[in-house]
């Protein structure tokens, strides 16, 4: 069974490779996807959004992600069983939740904090290594989920909340779900929202943060406006997405994830 | 049979994650290399160059390379196979070329635009995971190239010109082809040119940009120089390069991809 | 046999793709860990300590280390076998020592600057492509490794020296060994050294640089402390290292590599 893994470590150090080592330790020939290790520095919600666009992409398996600011503190490690048969490992502080929802709910969830098959001692800062990755393997070698850890109740896992879009006069008022490397801005407003808001391709726009205004123009792709022009855009994942043709729409509105837009008729 | 990956994507989000994803859905077990998702973003060039360098140090196999600033518009996406045996999958703008070119040749090519193993819907953003990847783990996992697309003439496939050094006097007019993460620069030139124009190891030579000049001497490697002094030198893949021993040339000079280099005896 | 890649080549080139091809060219389906790619250029130590540390996690096998600031020239290249029965591969300049100490001792090693496994033409510069990466992966595929070069007298090894800490009044006077990605300082001290030096859980301490003095308080976890203050806590592979939770010590205290702290009672 095929091992994801999302984290915020970085590339810049050897934390990465140590997960590899010791997954391969325990499930010799495993397969290992890195979906990214660039979520941003302890940022819970990049991570989870980032899990829940990737997954459907993957192959069914084991699915971990790491982004825990309270490692070494009483929070929950959990495994769980999603309803398409996905199993995810992480911190219990919302991080799997988008991903569970979208994979059709959570069947079972264990606490895998005194996991039988974490690695001993158990270091305060680096779960990932001696309790996320180890107890992975397992998973994806065979070992039963029940065996992983103690059960827990399926209302007490944590749930991570998003903004939610709105409509203010003849506004939408939406926000900033993801930023990707290339500076396009990802919000919470779907293609259908825009239809019943009246706005059909090649309508233009006004796209307004606290810091800057933007006029754009909704088309299907970068290539459909100028370089240096703004657009309005289905992206890639299904949002709705603010980007600027060969330039950085995030600088252009100075804007970061949770940041409020308000997209308008010009 | 192997897949290679060749992007700009970056590793700053979960893009290249997602291919692999796509490929092992579609064959579970897939061996994966990735050549480098560093090409400068949407420099053909760039990512033509490096992998034409690269290939021959791959296995045989199913080619994707992805520096794309048209997707989404009407140019070609292309699988092809080469002399050699080697299958090259991405967009038709001379990406693919230097690297058919080198291996042999191309004996076939057809345009998956709207491939039957491409994945639906086709975003209009993300071709890498949409057509290029699932179209590359279809045809290692045996699916005909004649079956994965229409045919495509092969005397319309896109064809990447390269500058061409020169003899102006007593000085070569040389081009900067790449520039590597530590400064170092490869030009359009092999130690043969060199040698043809009297120079040899040992030899002193100076070297012009639009904007500096830099003393060098004509060597084998880095710590034939002091630290500090630029060099002349055959590169690993068999340029001439100039560099900067623990230095970076490309900085001093203040050349890029495409900067004409005029280099003279001292 | 598994092959893991430790090198200060970085992502940004296709270096480290090109090392995957030619291990997979000799070894279809060799299982390949990237450690880390992202030793700081030309830092031996660095890489020596990342490799010790990172080497008890990794399932024994062949273990390609490439930091190399006098390739081409006429130092050693190495193959060894450790008491533990890994093969370590790497230029001979200390970067492998301190992972063969840790591995139980050296009890062969060869010189395989003339191996019959090189790639032919051997290049100047890019010995991780042209001589241990291949190297690697035919030990790994099973050669002897008393065929794969020169006897070499385990007594002639370089060894790399680090700084020892010691105790001056009142204060330990400790060295910087890494400084991880997140600006967190490990240091050559021990959680024993700290005990015997009657420091316990909780204790109030002075770290002070040549630049800047900050107040740490002894814990086990970031999440001890309020955010934007330093602690003292053992790391996750075994060093007293000094942080700041949620900031970036290193650059708190502007140290690197080796800069001496002193750490007193507060």
């Amino acid at each position: 069974m095929i091992v994801t893994l999302l984290t915020d470590y970085g590339l810049g150090d050897e934390f990465v490779g140590v997960l590899h080592g010791v997954i391969r330790r325990i499930l010799p020939g495993a397969q290992i996807i890195d979906i990214t290790h660039a979520i941003r520095r302890h940022e819970v919600r990049h991570g989870a959004i980032a899990l829940r666009a990737a997954l459907p992409y993957m192959p069914v398996g084991v699915h971990v992600a790491v982004v825990d600011p309270q490692v070494g503190t009483e929070r929950r490690a959990l495994a769980l069983r999603c309803d398409d048969g996905r199993i995810l490992v992480g911190p219990d502080n919302g991080l799997l939740s988008l991903a569970w929802q979208a994979s059709g709910g959570a069947l079972a969830a264990v606490d895998i904090s005194r996991s039988e098959h974490r690695l001993e001692p158990l270091s305060a800062t680096f779960h990932g290594r001696d309790l996320f990755a180890p107890v992975a393997a397992q998973l994806a070698a065979g070992a039963e989920l029940a065996d992983a850890g103690e059960p827990v109740a399926l209302d007490e896992l944590m749930v991570l909340e998003l903004p939610v879009a709105r409509i203010e006069g003849d506004a939408a008022m939406a926000h900033v779900l993801t930023v990707d490397g290339y500076g396009n801005i990802g919000l919470n407003l779907s293609h259908a929202d825009l239809l019943s808001f009246g706005l059909a391709i090649g309508a233009r726009v006004q796209v307004t943060s606290r810091m800057a205004r933007l006029p754009a123009t909704l088309v299907q792709t970068f290539a459909d406006v100028p370089a240096g022009d703004a657009l309005l855009y289905e992206d890639a994942f299904g949002a709705v997405a603010v980007a600027v043709n060969r330039g950085e729409a995030s600088a252009a509105l100075a804007v970061a994830a949770d940041s409020e837009l308000r997209i308008s008729r010009a």
